[in-house]
């Protein structure tokens, strides 16, 4: 198989702006995650390691040389709707308000497969499940769970009651289906505008720390909710 | 104040080694987690960007830039020893059993302050809580946690009861106090001579992933724990 070493290589600048800009295609990385998506019924366009070998300045460039293991695959990017979240009304729909790091809404997706969640809305401000990033966060999850952006408005348009975790909110038990649940951004939490529509859900705690990383919240009131949901299993 | 710009001053190697061995010295970044570490007791024995000032290559070499926002503060390693952690008796110890990744790590010190636990026990295979990306991941609690290192034999030593996060256990509910709660590596557990000695605790989840981050468990486990622990609040 040739190598290719030229950075003016069509394949080479392809993966290069999945990697990077992650818009129509988006790349997953190591032999077990591109396996997993091949299970899940998805269809590599490219392998680069296996359909076409870089040289390795090239793959340094679209890679996490640790996660890869010489692997590297490009996807089309999946694009859910909101109405393919609200489709189910046995689990909930999580909403993520202004949460940057890549690698917290990928660990959310990876959560919201473990508790079977209807999936992921992404509000203004929250980081894109589809960078590399995210996606090694998710382990995988990520072609797994519907992730669609919305504006506030449209989240709020569908009239489905509203929860977020809140440290000014009661500490009551999250909804187990047919609802919201927001998580909001490690410093401010949630949006103005989706705490006045909300229902809020502290997480008891000491006074020791003033707050949790919102993927630790968000592990909490998720396996919670699937709990309630699910009691056989818990 | 004079702007230190050699690679061969004092100061700079003795903040440089601090921060790459953190053995008797380690280093605590950005005005937030330095006025935190001030506020728990600890007196830092030098602040880069207040009582002197590193050049920006300097400064890079010994900080991330984003979150040090030019402050980073030299302080004595803490050392906590495993009679510290068994003597409290109304929480939790938690062990970490070759939790190999340091954010991994920070991120359970900040929930083992968040769910009061005794402190954190480092088994063999465990990530240096006292790296910069492990104290970063605490968000400032590291100071606040007791962490020792043990060997398995020692801990076992003890003689409380021993719980260990594990998919092969049965759904119950983790202990609330006086036992030890142990987490392993993200891909295999705990070690075999923690789990033939532990009553397995499972987290009820969907088929959908294999398996959960080492810290969504601690999450999911600690809150609970804390919860029995402390009813009136939750």
């Amino acid at each position: 198989m040739k190598t290719i070493s030229s950075r003016h290589n069509a394949l080479y600048k392809r993966m290069r702006d999945a990697s990077r800009e992650h818009a129509e295609e988006i790349v997953i990385e190591g032999p077990k995650a591109v396996a997993d998506a091949k299970a899940a019924g998805w269809t590599p366009l490219l392998v680069v390691g296996e359909d076409v070998i870089f040289s390795d300045a090239l793959f340094n460039d679209i890679s996490d040389t640790k996660t890869s293991q010489g692997i590297v695959a490009l996807f089309e990017r999946p694009r859910a709707t909101l109405d393919q979240l609200f489709a189910r009304h046995d689990s909930v729909v999580i909403a993520l308000d202004g949460v940057q790091d890549p690698g917290n809404v990928g660990t959310i997706v990876r959560l919201a497969a473990a508790f079977d969640a209807a999936g992921v809305a992404l509000l203004p401000g929250s980081a894109d499940p589809f960078s590399p990033k995210a996606i090694r966060a998710s382990a995988g999850a990520i072609l797994n769970v519907p992730c669609a952006t919305a504006s506030r408005d449209e989240l709020l348009a569908r009239g489905w009651p509203l929860f977020a975790a809140d440290a000014r909110g009661e500490a009551t038990d999250p909804p187990a289906r047919r609802a919201i649940l927001a998580f909001g951004s490690e410093g401010g939490g949630v949006s103005e505008e989706i705490a006045r529509a909300a229902t809020l859900i502290a997480i008891p705690m000491s006074s020791r720390v003033e707050s949790l990383n919102v993927a630790a919240s968000a592990a909490i009131l998720l396996s919670r909710s699937y709990a309630l949901r699910c009691p056989a299993n818990s």
